[in-house]
């Protein structure tokens, strides 16, 4: 029997609320909760295709803004869409734009119709309506595409709040109604209204009337407390159907990521792992440790002896933080590796921890073993 | 039975006096003639160990100018060598730094005794003279050795490239007496002499007298007219024994290696394929492309449709183009990877030409292939 794409499969929920899940896509089966490596400009920064599948990824994230500026959206669909144009056979999520065309700031505007803004790259005008963002993703031929939203800064008036989140809500139903229903890519929606429980409600509410494939949270993660977050992640995954997959987007450094499980929530995405690999900050089980330190300078262990990486099967620190002092781009690829690795890696031993209703006592380890810091 | 180590085997003579053999060291066999690519800081760039097996690598370089100013020969012996250190177990070849402590121009000082440079990296006063240089290639643990020489600049005054030579001379004495005779690596004399014909055979027949275990031409692709080159390279290979490796320093473009094949020469190393590739300058059967042009943007095809390289196998010159536009770390890496698979595939080809007794028909075509540019 083939399962209907996109459809979501909730396999089991831990005591805690964590959840195991399947989402089935075009382009594969999705375990869930998921780690999805950024891949802005069709490639997720110093990786090949073969090296996300080396790591295990399953699932990567495109960004729509990137691909539309360039190489643009038409070339790629002529080149036969995304996953052949980076030669990608698993699933990928695009983002809608929305969140790097909020990210430039004041060059943009926005009006009913949609927002316009200034190319980063040669500064020329450009516009995107949740139509176009629709348009574009299905050119580019992702899994799951994200509506356009507009995510409003932290700290924001209400007021403000208020009518970004019900611009949000008619843009949403604008994307739904463009889309193309028999083309099989699941649709998400993306539930604003700041920190206050309120709005998020009305806007969860009304993104669920409509009925979308998925729904992420939106707007977090964007300079707030890290206690407000936690404040909205305690009630707002409470606000989506049970039996669909819930995203919360741009979420984070590896304890968020563990939090977040426990609250409910199944895929994530960060460019925190490959950036920071980028920085010289590899992640262990002990908590992370920058390889620039000159006490690496003669270690011969690898990064975490626990770890089954390539880099740490091959390399010990002594020679990654050589090529790093050397500013050789080989380390920043297995650097890289490493750090990915080691988040598809948690992402593995919380579902199997959730499988086995142990995802309380799995937390409590991980938050106590984090907290001997090799920094 | 397990041949000695150093030891060359001198498999077969094509009738244009191009050699097949098989030089057997202490981390395996290589066949010859072989390109190795350049390893400079403990890595050729852009590439893992398991990147140059990939590629088909037999045998890598590696600079001792660079390892002895860092990380440090100390440390990489105290970390298990070379080898290990940067996870590579095939056979390496270390130059002596002359080349590079040359390259600094005004800045060295020769004298009877040794070298004295100032580091590029900060600036220190530091000495290498023919001791130093086998005791930091003994600590890397190299397989092939190079004596300390000084590569005279092009143009030379008859009178320099006289006592410059004879000065190598006297230094390639000392590191034979330097060198541990039971340690098993192979140590080379390198043949000096500019563009003179009788200096080359002073040179020559000095090194062979004092029986090194392989010999290199050194002082060529400095500058001088191709032609200059190629003169040299009609007499100097029968100046040296025929049963043993001839290793052509420094050099050079594709069609460079098949003339020097033809002329006797086994072993080539060059920065071309991988610097070139990070410039992105491509080689293919029919000569090189630049990918930066405008016209791969939406080129489906693969860099080479004969190549099998991983780049090739999965990616488009569309996506290169893309990479290299966005000055993604991965595009450099892809590219890389088919250049050298270029360069090590066109060795493998000439291996067989030889041992077919049909290289000049190999070397026919491949000029006539080369001169359909895509540039």
């Amino acid at each position: 029997m083939t399962l209907p794409s996109p459809f979501f499969e909730l396999l089991h929920t831990d005591p805690c609320g964590a959840r195991r899940g399947r989402f089935h896509t075009l382009h594969g089966t999705v375990e869930t909760p998921i780690f999805m490596p950024v891949g802005t400009a069709a490639t997720v920064k110093t990786l090949s295709s073969a090296d996300l599948n080396a790591v295990g990824a399953q699932i990567i994230l495109g960004n729509t803004y990137h691909l539309f500026l360039r190489p643009g959206h038409a070339v790629i669909a002529q080149l036969g869409g995304l996953h052949r144009f980076m030669s990608w056979s698993g699933p990928i999520l695009t983002d809608s734009g929305g969140y790097q065309v909020f990210s430039l700031g004041a060059t943009r505007r926005i009006r009913e119709e949609g927002v316009t803004f200034r190319s980063h790259l040669d500064g020329s005008a450009l516009f995107l309506s949740p139509e176009i963002a629709i348009q574009i993703q299905e050119a580019l031929g992702s899994d799951i595409m994200m509506q356009l939203d507009e995510c409003p800064p932290y700290p924001a008036d209400r007021s403000y709040l208020v009518q970004s989140l019900r611009l949000s809500l008619r843009w949403a139903r604008r994307s739904l109604d463009a889309r193309n229903p028999a083309g099989g890519q699941a649709l998400f929606g993306i539930v604003q209204g700041g920190m206050e429980a309120d709005l998020r409600r009305e806007s969860a509410e009304g993104l669920v009337e409509m009925g979308f494939d998925g729904y992420a949270l939106g707007g977090l993660s964007v300079g707030e407390p890290k206690e407000r977050m936690e404040e909205v992640l305690s009630y707002a995954p409470g606000l989506l159907p049970n039996h669909q997959p819930r995203y919360l987007m741009g979420v984070g450094k590896p304890a968020d990521l563990v939090e977040a499980v426990g609250a409910g929530l199944d895929m994530f995405d960060c460019v925190l792992p490959t950036r920071n690999a980028r920085n010289g900050q590899l992640l262990t089980q002990y908590g992370p440790m920058n390889i620039k330190q000159a006490r690496f300078r003669d270690d011969p262990q690898p990064i975490d002896a626990a770890c089954g990486c390539e880099t740490c099967r091959h390399y010990s620190r002594a020679y990654l933080h050589h090529l790093f002092r050397n500013k050789e781009i080989t380390g920043l690829r297995l650097m890289s590796l490493h750090n990915l690795h080691y988040y598809l890696q948690l992402m593995a031993d919380m579902r199997a921890a959730i499988q086995q209703d142990r995802f309380a006592g799995f937390r409590r380890d991980f938050s106590s073993r984090q907290s001997i810091s090799h920094d």
